[in-house]
């Protein structure tokens, strides 16, 4: 009885209503010291952050399909998760109308798994995919020419239901749980609005994007990306990262282009292979992570030197030369992706890999090009399958407190 | 050329043949300051470790086919499995043939993933389920009576696919990253004589196992499992957690049961529900985790105690209720289980629960009778769904370094 009773008030919008008396739970569970911890990322900025930011350990990324034709619904929501974004990441419960002092009858305004916990350095970046564009919201006309939906590249196994997508938001932090709460607490305020299509959980970084990070270690065990873009190389990113004025729609300037692919790593067959082979292939050694022609991590590998057998010391189809810069007519990208281990395959393996992730000024001419060289004759593709892709648009950051994801795009 | 050379070298033994020269890899990333690092449990010891230890925060558990009908290849597993467990509990790589200094022709004896990691808290927990007792390997006299199948709980809808297994290990860390490199390099170990049946990660703890640590939340957002045995109450351990001589066979004498069981968490649905109904549900306050009748979290629940409408305040079959010692004929359960999300679910929800971890005595006296009543009649039952279970005897410690995992059972 009591039950029907309250369920009903909730969804008479009793939450709506109430917004007096409430206590924020975060501050109320950690008493002030929380207003005070040093692990908080700034949610307001030229640029969204989570790109740039050093790159935190864990992840929770997840796509959403929007599920409404109404446009006004779709610019609520938005509204109501950027005020969620700009309370969460620094360390608050998502709503104000909490349990504490708050109103028994409605539905809490945060799902309180993370009450008690610091910021740990959560950021949030929202992306708009290339399906938004089309009809039902009027953007057509805003869609910019960089957003091209990826080819098929050779060797591609992708599956349609993991892949694309209308929204994502990227959730990095130094705890899991911030950041599974910070995307589950979005879902929960986009009932009704977006429907999760696909989510997935990192649980160790593969990237640096910073000089004052070491590099880590994939699931192969090497040390990959060491060329990585990083924050402290403003002209670089000026160059590779950001999208300029005059790049395609005004919306964009400031922002930039995210790719991301589900890489599932065949570890068991990997985990048969010789170190040599291991080390041919990536075109490192494995103990350092030094280039074959050098000694050391960040030594610039020599693509011309040969060995004694006059073959190439670092193999013409090695990884380490087929992703290169030099290689690719300066291309670089900005990747901070996450090792991943889903369970098993149900064929006795377990199911784990790569969510790589890669910020770029433009995808048709930094990730395509270079995945399609990679996709061709890369001898790593014996050892991995792409399931997964998803191309997103992530606007600029945000300045002022009255400004919402998406309000440059809808309005 | 070379790759076939060099794989058919492997195939052909080299990697058991070769045991001088290596380096230890994992002392060579970090120099000898990772052998004097505060974070490594002891691998050796009366009781295996990852059952009172402090609950780590991150789990990676797999479950196990034997998939050979050779015991001697089994026994030898074992014995290899144990050797790479205390080495890798205390920070090294699973073997002693490294990369740097091993042989390049043979597959690395260590994945390489986590070089230059700290031991992160590692333990490896084995147990051993009912199936291994059938016909293969003559062990039908050997198997515990307190090791009987679980039986069906109303409203199971347990996948047989995620459920059961012959072996399992647990692996817990602070670091997801050595967790899942442990459990990946037992599997290496393990090719041609074991196969992944299933695996789990967890990404946060939700129990403690000691009064120094504070109790986390699941994710509907509760405290739960106060009245969890500690590492500390060394009587109530006795009495509930570690089986004693003459509760069956010697070999598990000083061991202990383990049931698990993935609980999928509609939460979703949840999170629609009023704050009222959660707290009625769970007979806790969701601030502060107090029960009803109580102000703060270690208040013992009173259960007689009645409202103003002369109903109980907890709830006859409020969660706290159901589960509690005292009205379960004294009934406790050493539990440590973790958060998960693996992703979405297909229908736009994520797929997110509670992996529960019970350590016990007897699951006859303790699991059974308790879930059997949870199951009947916990409210809670409306937003959780029991998808997966297993049921492990974990044998006593290992006390000398040529003991091996399985030893007292197998010989």
């Amino acid at each position: 009885m009591q039950r029907r009773k309250v369920i009903g008030l909730a969804g008479a919008g009793v939450v709506g209503a109430a917004t007096a008396g409430a206590v924020a739970w975060r501050s109320t569970a950690n008493g002030e010291a929380a207003q005070e911890s040093a692990d908080r990322i700034a949610f307001y900025g030229e640029r969204q952050a989570g790109i740039i930011t050093p790159a935190q350990d864990r992840l929770h990324f997840v796509a959403f399909d929007v599920i409404t034709k109404d446009k006004a619904a779709l610019v609520d929501m938005l509204q109501s998760w950027t005020a969620a974004a700009a309370r969460m990441t620094q360390g608050k419960e998502a709503g104000a109308l909490g349990a504490v002092g708050g109103l028994p009858e409605a539905p809490p305004e945060d799902t309180g798994e993370a009450l008690g916990l610091p910021p740990a350095d959560l950021t949030l970046t929202i992306g708009f995919g290339p399906s938004l564009f089309d009809s039902r919201f009027g953007l057509r006309d805003k869609k910019p020419a960089a957003l091209a939906d990826l080819p098929k590249f050779p060797g591609d196994t992708l599956d349609p239901a993991l892949s694309g997508g209308d929204l994502c938001v990227q959730a990095c932090a130094n705890d899991p749980q911030v950041a599974v709460h910070a995307i589950r607490n979005l879902a929960r305020i986009g009932m009704g609005v977006v429907s999760v299509r696909w989510s997935q959980l990192g649980f160790g970084r593969t990237s640096s994007t910073s000089t004052t990070q070491a590099t880590p270690r994939n699931l192969f065990g090497f040390k990959d990306g060491t060329a990585n873009l990083k924050a402290e190389e403003t002209s670089l990113l000026d160059d590779h990262l950001w999208v300029r004025a005059g790049d395609g729609p005004d919306w964009m300037t400031g922002g930039s282009y995210l790719v991301t692919r589900k890489i599932r790593m065949l570890v068991e067959p990997w985990d048969r292979t010789s170190l040599l082979e291991q080390e041919t292939i990536f075109g490192r050694n494995k103990g350092e992570g030094a280039p074959l022609t050098g000694r050391s991590e960040f030594d610039e590998p020599d693509f011309a030197v040969r060995g004694d057998d006059g073959e190439p010391v670092i193999a013409t189809n090695a990884h380490v030369r087929l992703a290169h810069p030099t290689q690719n007519g300066g291309a670089r990208l900005l990747r901070r992706g996450y090792n991943f281990v889903d369970g098993s395959d149900g064929l006795g393996r377990l199911d784990a890999g790569l969510f790589f992730i890669a910020y770029q000024r433009d995808p048709r001419r930094q990730f395509v090009p270079v995945q399609m060289r990679l996709a061709r004759q890369d001898e790593l593709n014996e050892y991995i399958r792409h399931v997964s892709s998803g191309l997103f648009a992530c606007p600029p950051g945000l300045l002022a407190a009255d400004d919402f994801w998406g309000r440059s795009l809808f309005t």
